[in-house]
């Protein structure tokens, strides 16, 4: 017998990225990655081409929170959850709003993916796959993509 | 019974991926989606923020393969496969060479990441995700980065 349905795990699934836009809201890097696996590898917005494991991930959730002065509004849009009983993955937009300590505006759409797996009773996200897509006339990425 | 055990699943998506290697040094773009959903969802390396549907990722690597003088050489780094009976993605470091039409030499890595849903007893990729990150400081993507 499957350990879940699929309808319950996609739940679960769900209820994880839905933790994971609360732990941004509440620039809280320790529940960012509550759900993350200790040897997660990460490919991440920004350079390097990868990097991995948990505390690192950790230690970029708290950069990336400490540059925004005050709150951040942050939503998932599309969000498209396939789950099987041990092995799941999501994929949707990520919206980020808010000001930064240099007082930049941001209001700014990437893509996202996150691969889970069920360790130990308990979904773990494994990797992770955030980015933004580049003109190749100017090899620069766009800040202002909207869906 | 599931329908294959999880050793098995894994080997059906590497041998998928090494198709891929194939089709792109045979500049073969039909080859290229043979495993493709006809219902993918694509967040490529270069813009828009995503794109749907097969027809888009055949006609995106067919401008690919055009854009380069002669063959190309194609290999995939660290694939990590994650397979349970009818879900998987893998991710991997992927590396061209070439030179293209206008006598640009490239060598060039990114990152990638492939979801996976078994459909009517086949492997069919749903959701494929490349990218190049970037520097915040200039906005720019690397196309020098390596493992």
């Amino acid at each position: 017998m499957a350990l879940s349905s699929p309808g319950k795990a996609e739940a679960e699934i769900r209820a994880i990225m839905a933790r994971r836009v609360a732990a941004v809201r509440a620039k809280d890097a320790a529940e960012l990655v509550g759900h993350h696996a200790a040897s997660v590898v990460s490919y991440d917005l920004l350079l390097p081409l990868r990097y991995g494991g948990v505390d690192a991930v950790r230690q970029r959730g708290e950069q990336w929170f400490d540059g925004y002065d005050g709150p951040m509004g942050y939503e998932i849009q599309d969000l498209q959850v396939y789950a099987d009983t041990d092995v799941a993955f999501c994929h949707g937009l990520h919206h980020v709003t808010g000001t930064t300590k240099a007082g930049r505006k941001i209001d700014m759409w990437w893509r996202a993916t996150q691969g889970f797996q069920r360790m130990d009773g308990a979904w773990r996200i494994v990797h992770e796959h955030g980015s933004v897509p580049f003109d190749m006339a100017t090899g620069k990425v766009s800040f202002n993509l909207e869906p």
